[in-house]
């Protein structure tokens, strides 16, 4: 392991305002002896900004090193919105909502450094998960030189105890309910809430109520289904009920029709980049609708050909954003592919929310493919003879018959 | 188009004993005058099949022609559970319940040719549809030289009144409700039932309840949940709650579970192997808890580098039965690989329904690769050195920094 | 089969001059009475276009009827250049000369008979082969209701003596070495000559020396290398020797070179889309330097992640362009894809050519991503530490690890 | 990364007698303080055993703990047949020689330390290299628990002069021509030999000749071809002009073959698996004329569909060999299905070897799914229609009918 330099002068840290990165924050002028500036973004995590800014004063931060951003209107439109595009799902199921926040954060921190001269960032993700993975590719893909420090992997402050102790000797000021051990952790945007560890560890067990967020218990929904219309152009999201919304308001308007009908919940083992297998939690109310609603839209105006071409390559996108290659070459090779196929995938959908779950009912476009004349059961429609099939069938099926002749002579 | 010769002996005709077939039976005596062999199989479309038997001797087959076959074990042995061990959905959302029985018929239809001596095989699928391929290049594949007889595409019947007249001239039984046009027209097997045409064929438009026959509507499912557990072994499933069943029984058992709950309808709109869209409804109640069940045990016992290969070869293989090419050596090679991967599939999974939801809950096995040591967040494991996350990043990053640095000597 | 409607009023036949589509023109007259507008356009296939002209005016063409081009440097520019930058080979050696031209005729087709007002188009491709497919796909997907005439299925001049027998009722010249059969049919554009049949139909026989027309035989090559470079910008050649030259010139230049050097000889048996094999023999001689050339530099400038996704994805691009659907969203979604990654595929190859083969010795680039530093043996380079490569190796194994102790638990 | 533990008491040394093991053997000796096995192997790398012996012998080894094995017939029949059964070629030109052995070693010296009772493993690669990624997940796959000692990722003996003096001190023998730094570093077996480093370490060099050792400069080879005959058994290579050979004999044959007729050589900048690009000289004569040969036979005997699954699934295949993970689940499944496939590729190929070049001049099978009757340009093949083509050709462009309809509505 190549040891970080002690030789650092000025640190951009992502900062939450909570115990764990003020924490870091204090660690870093003590152990390092650097300047910290402080980087905190609304991304929709639902908590206000403005005590962490009053906490980074108190922790000696100078006013003009503290940054507060909100980024949702970005993180909606350059993030998700692309992502959804390619009805990306991780392991077939996960909708990628803490993968996909990393690099916008690591992004804002980088561009953070340069403005201010930091010759270093920081993170305060652990040395087993998949976020340090993807902070840091993030930084070294936008800026190959800078100085990444991830005092999870460095410190030896291991155990909660230890960690109080030392919030106490720098006088950190600590919630009463964070001197325990949190029964799970959580990370959160305006895409999803996630919760693993501790009480979630057992894949055998049932999740427990408390643990959700963002969501009411389907049994606890309206007992009657809310129907919605969602609008698309060129495959992003613009509409809800016909009602023009920007990236995350929009997203914003979903996640509580998603929250009240119950919908997105997900319980999953999954497998993580640095080589185990971890039990999550996902919430993604909004997000869960938007799957459905795009694959709706999409499926009225995209050829099979570029449909299918979009599915086959679908599992290696999600696996890169996943893995932390936002920023590689191969994730944006792949976009050009899939955003080429989004010309035309503009129209309504028209989806039943209920319980749990989101159906698509019925959905309408002036691109439409789908072509009423072709599928009837009447004859005569100009572009199609039922008697092409015939030859159609007869051509495919030719290289089987050879091979059935081949195996038959062998006795196969 | 190369015209079926007339010069034919003896057909086995894919028979259901409903006027359609019974249709062509008659036209098959009249148009070919050759010896009809009829084929009726139960697949579990929740028919009886001696009425079939009846109307096929008032229509003048010997009872030696006639052959009437359960095949519902080997359908969910050998088609539906080897195709579930790929997860696969066609267009992301469909779980194949037609395209899968096709193959089966088809070789029942050739052995019987090859037992009785027939030269030719009849089928009653239309010349607009996936059927007609997946009938005609099973067909081909098992017997190369085998005529096959398509009447739709081949005869003049082509208005029900027609059709009415032909029957009325024959004196073919017409049930009273069959004179006039269904407003919709299904497909049943033991693993789903599907509904297309008129009513149907406007994809803005809602499916109107009378059209759903394999599940009670989600709102008037019960209000409280029903938790079950699914036990697999090496992929397959082999008990409900515990209770050991074969194939066949568990999906029946599957599909009571499903209906009462609400689940496995699909309203979609997809993209036909001959080249147009289609709008179907699909009622897969049974296979779309099976789906999830097996996710969530393929969760807890697969490699990630197995999982993700099978995600990634999935659209493939569904594409390949969607489209007829079952017995081929791509759809063969590719379920080697899937087979390989399933040896330790073994486990229960826990789901609970819910009004239309399937989800998993918990999973257990004795294969487990899931390691709670690994994963906590508690320094100590063995396996598992925070440190070595440093070197793994830094070699993962070291390519994108080469680039970095690239692009930025020729400021991009 | 839907028979072409007769009811037609003119039509642009792809016109060679030859006696086959000197033929297919009286055919056409003949049989259609309708107008026949001829297209022969230079695609470097070696023949002069004028005796075209003369022969067209001979059989009665009016001269504004008559449409000449040089599609040379549209060919490589928009169709070979595009198709290298994948490095595209079907069935891993052919380098697609002859599906690459179809398309181009397709489109130029097209363009003349919208601006003669033209209800009809007609090539001269045999029913077996692929280049009907290509030919078809092409004008439907720019011309979705164009009629098509394909003569070879649809007349019955189904033997040489027919041929040669209508050819003289109608007063067509026919040369001297044109009334027997010819020893093997040929292909030619300025990337590659193709040879089928006959002579070459049994893939056992090797192919005659007089069936090469583009390339000296290996033996026969100089005895001393020859050595040459070539620049790329983007992904296209640009020059040869350090001399700038447009793109059918440099192939040109390129086909010289190979043709005096024995290069570009293939001998294969290959799999048509229509469903046979068939065996080939293809001379592709500035077309193979091209393919080294190319990976060469891109070896230097592309990113491994880039490089290897364009090589999963080569297969199905080359594919779909020898299936004939270059005019398709697939393929183009692709060639978004792969464009995308030229943006630095630039810099200089050096070749040895010498008796059949091209090697590439050298390769630069002001774009290099080869990093003399980081690959030496000696330590010290910023960017690399040796132990990292320890965290990389540990965290890869991890998985594999997890996986060996489950199966030795479980004794496998 | 974490530290090896010190506390081992006995390892098993990849051992090749040369200088640097032996100063490794004598380094474990002294910084471990443990037992040292030693294990040489013969892979055909051209080198005599004994003289291994008897340098451990020297260096303090007891004679049972001294191990030499000729892996042969092992190598070329269990990794290097299986492997070319796929047609692997690592970005499209790599025949993989180096990474196909490792995994063989790795496993032989898992055995060994299992038998001898060993805690841990040892290799000689260097801390930039893909050798010790291969060495280690193999080690790791097969024994999760084994510890795992790299000497150049711990000790400082980074120069060659600081291992001089050690060697030196220790009573080493040094042979004279080993004091000073190679020219280059080669690694050798019985299917290739690469050279890297140094002299070859500028991309824009031509290789000097006194690189190669397994070819003579195709400029000396023989002014006339030689034609040879290769037999394939299900894939698998088993005779040379009709004389059955093992495997091992086999590829040495080839290997003589293609070193006088100057065959395989490959000049190469390829992406490792740790991050950074290098270039290598590779030799792989035999392996060259075998991939085509294997080609060859595959084009006769495979079906479209198997043909066209390999190639797509190839790249990936050679990327897992290549990066070392010869023992994961993927690798095996993806075996599966290429062995799967290799069933009736059985036959002979002929090849026409001259000058650098391996020509496939004629192939022929019991297995043959070419069928003159199907290709030839005459009419009257039972299985083939013409006219069955029209509808084949309508039927796919159907969809693209319909895009462009709905392009031409909306004026695109």
């Amino acid at each position: 392991m190549s040891k970080p330099s002690k030789d650092i002068k000025k640190v951009v840290l992502a900062y939450s305002g909570g115990l764990d990165t003020s924490i870091i924050l204090k660690w870093l002028q003590t152990e390092y002896g650097c300047e910290v500036v402080t980087f905190t973004a609304d991304l929709g995590q639902g908590e206000e900004l403005e005590p962490a800014r009053q906490k980074a004063l108190l922790l000696g931060i100078k006013p003009e090193n503290i940054f507060i951003d909100d980024l949702r209107e970005e993180f909606v439109r350059d993030f998700v919105f692309p992502m959804f595009r390619a009805n990306a799902q991780y392991e077939g199921l996960y909708l990628l909502g803490t993968s996909i926040a990393r690099p916008l954060i690591a992004k804002r921190q980088i561009e953070i450094a340069r403005q201010v001269g930091a010759d270093a960032v920081c993170h305060g993700a652990t040395g087993k998960g998949n976020d340090q993975v993807r902070f840091e590719l993030g930084y070294y893909a936008l800026e190959p030189d800078i100085k990444v420090i991830a005092p999870w992997r460095e410190w030896d402050l291991t155990s909660r105890t230890a960690l109080i102790a030392f919030a106490e000797k720098n006088q950190i000021p600590i919630a009463k309910d964070k001197r325990g051990e949190a029964p799970f952790s959580v990370d959160a945007n305006l895409l999803h809430a996630s919760s693993e560890g501790k009480v979630l560890e057992d894949p055998a067990q049932e999740t427990p109520d408390y643990v959700y967020s963002r969501t009411i218990d389907p049994e606890k929904a309206p007992d009657t289904p809310t129907y919605i219309t969602v609008d698309f152009e060129k495959g992003d999201a613009t509409a809800i009920d016909g009602k023009k919304m920007s990236p995350a308001t929009l997203l914003t308007e979903l996640n509580r029709l998603g929250r009240e009908n119950g919908i997105g919940r997900l319980d999953l083992v999954e497998n993580r980049f640095v080589g185990m297998k971890s039990r999550g939690m996902y919430e993604t109310p909004g997000g869960t609708i938007l799957y459905f609603a795009h694959r709706g839209i999409e499926s009225l105006t995209l050829d099979r050909g570029a449909a299918h071409l979009k599915d086959e390559l679908m599992p290696k996108y999600a696996e890169l954003i996943y893995n932390g290659f936002w920023f590689s070459p191969e994730r944006e090779m792949l976009q050009s592919l899939i955003d080429k196929s989004q010309e035309f995938v503009t129209g309504r959908v028209r989806l039943k929310l209920y319980k749990g779950s989101a159906w698509v009912v019925g959905r309408e476009s002036p691109y439409s493919l789908y072509d009423q004349e072709l599928v009837t059961f009447e004859e005569g429609a100009v572009a199609y003879d039922h008697r092409d099939a015939a030859g159609f069938i007869k051509l495919n099926a030719l290289r089987l018959r050879t091979l059935a002749k081949r195996n038959r002579r062998n006795k196969r």
